[in-house]
């Protein structure tokens, strides 16, 4: 029920943002969409935006519930495409199957077509309610939702501390900060998300792949982004063997030698030069942007505390992901997750909003979204 | 219900805990404990621990009974006392009263009494159920429970720190972290607790009053507990005035000026001179001893990263309370919660258990208890 439209039935919205999160991983930098075809409150036909380039949600939909479309209602998560892109337009197919009602829960994100998906319906006399659910639908798609209107990658910076805000011990002692069940979840969220971006002290200290170790046939790791302003990164790091699975670019400044930069592109690495920031680093607003015209809609950020830092002061950090362990390392000089130089007053510090904690395993996970 | 005890009502029991919660900050070090009188299902006496040293609960609740008490249940979240203490024994009253049956969350954790007042009930024919609703009653006397089995002090560390684990900025601004509710909250806690304790460096910096700012008529400040190896304090500290309202003790090593400490004691402070730990540092643990022999049941730690750690490390604290606050700092040379050397490896973290979260205002409070 829905108290503006006591018709609607919020429930199957809410089935069609669960069958939206079935192609989370698959679908980049596409939206996640779900569709449900009712009619006499009985649903008769499902579908979800399967994976990038593939037939929309509410094909599958319209497919699934085949004559019995005529005169039934639609519920979508995101207002149907009026477009020929890579397929046909859904409002054509929505019209043509003899749909009475389109329930939307979320307009299109994009400034250039938001809104004619709704217009061409309700020209075409089939009655059209949108905002169910939107706020839900909003946060299923922030990642289509920044890239399609910005053209930049939405940044989840993601931390494991302990109580005492430690990411390493003073050693540099950093295996495990959290539980399994934790790192789990971020393997799941390498899996959601196209890029996955480490600074190269990262790189020397642990030596990581960055892939994901999700199991599931559609596994897939995200695109290596390596930040490593003077290509320092050894021709034997174990991510230089990742190039044939998944793209690995580096980002680097001038100040780099010529005949490495060879070597790695001979490897297969993608090398991007950026400005210096000022001092002699990569510029981290300029890489993203570049990283957003090779159509990667979403980067996980892994850092250490200097690259969180500059990332967060450069603003291009989204969302913040925080594991919680319930331990204790001390330690003057143990890491922890944000250092550089820092902000000066209290009354400057970085807000955090919208925050949402749950716990997994033994670990709180702690989540919210950067305001500038 | 109670699923082992199908008569008796837990709904009681909790009536009974929450009104021993009335008693807190003014019995210490005695028990909290609260009291319900029932008869044909209706509550027909109520009463707690007022104050250290005053009637116990059952007297109040049998009191307000008066004949009903004849043949009814009582409800206490503490086993009935049988010793003549400051008060004649609990028991006699409960059996002089005509009480049928008597339900009790938790023994007696003295293990000098402990079962006496329950074998005695049961010797004179009334009925005894004991162990409902014990993990609460439990947790609501942990102070005292630690107390009377030890008698060492319960230790609270609290903590108020960034999402990225600072507690200052790297110039040392740290007012305020946290935010007002949270603030609020730990002047409730100063209020429940006998002692509270502090780092001469804190001092120092922020020379506080450390005193509570409960409004409520029975709010009173902790007494002061300042650790400062060499009295270095200044004698305009401001937290000096206040030894008239409540005892302000200073805990040093034979490392003083014995001109600062003659002027200290003629200001009305009391000085605890402790073996050196090892280094010039004071003996915590030997000083958590003499302050329980004081009758100081319970300690609130606010101190820095050095001294947290040196608690920690003594084994003396026995529960952690960590404000999150949704800021972000950053700074590698910024404060963090717990410091000094730290462990080596994260295997040898200091562990936390039994972790409960909420929040409090835009804050997250996190508690559990430290496993040694």
């Amino acid at each position: 029920m829905n108290n503006r439209y006591p018709q609607v039935n919020e429930s199957y919205m809410n089935i069609a943002l669960d069958l939206a999160k079935k192609g989370e991983g698959a679908v980049n930098p596409n939206p996640l969409v779900g569709a449900v075809v009712v009619k006499d409150n009985e649903i008769v036909g499902r579908g979800y935006h399967k994976f990038y380039g593939g037939p929309h949600a509410e094909v599958y939909a319209l497919r699934e519930a085949g004559e019995k479309a005529a005169g039934a209602d639609i519920y979508v998560s995101l207002e149907p495409c009026s477009h020929y892109g890579k397929t046909p337009p859904c409002v054509e197919a929505i019209k043509k199957a003899g749909i009475k009602r389109v329930i939307v829960a979320m307009k299109d994100p994009n400034p250039l077509v938001a809104g004619r998906g709704i217009n061409f319906l309700k020209e075409n006399g089939i009655e059209v309610i949108t905002g169910i659910l939107e706020d839900e639908a909003k946060a299923l798609n922030e990642i289509f939702i920044k890239y399609i209107t910005s053209k930049m990658p939405f940044v989840i910076l993601k931390t494991a501390m302990t109580i005492d805000g430690k990411i390493a011990t003073f050693t540099g002692d950093s295996k495990w900060i959290s539980g399994e069940e934790s790192r789990e979840y971020v393997h799941r969220i390498r899996n959601k998300v196209m890029g996955i971006m480490a600074g190269i002290g990262t790189i020397i200290k642990d030596d990581p792949l960055l892939t994901t170790r999700v199991k599931e046939e559609e596994g897939k790791s995200p695109k290596a982004i390596i930040i490593d302003s003077k290509l320092r990164i050894p021709l034997e790091a174990k991510i230089l063997g990742t190039v044939k699975e998944r793209e690995v670019i580096i980002a680097c400044t001038d100040e780099f030698d010529n005949d490495k930069k060879n070597a790695l592109e001979q490897k297969g690495v993608r090398i991007i030069v950026t400005p210096k920031d000022g001092g002699s680093k990569v510029d981290l607003k300029y890489l993203v942007e570049e990283i957003g015209k090779l159509g990667i809609d979403s980067i996980l950020l892994e850092g250490g505390g200097t690259l969180n830092f500059s990332a967060l002061n450069y603003g291009i950090v989204n969302k913040i992901i925080c594991f919680i362990a319930p331990k204790i390392l001390g330690g003057q000089d143990a890491k922890t997750s944000v250092e550089g130089k820092g902000v000066e007053k209290i009354q400057d510090a970085i807000k955090v909003n919208n925050i949402e904690y749950k716990t997994i395993g033994k670990d709180l996970l702690l989540e919210g979204y950067i305001e500038y």
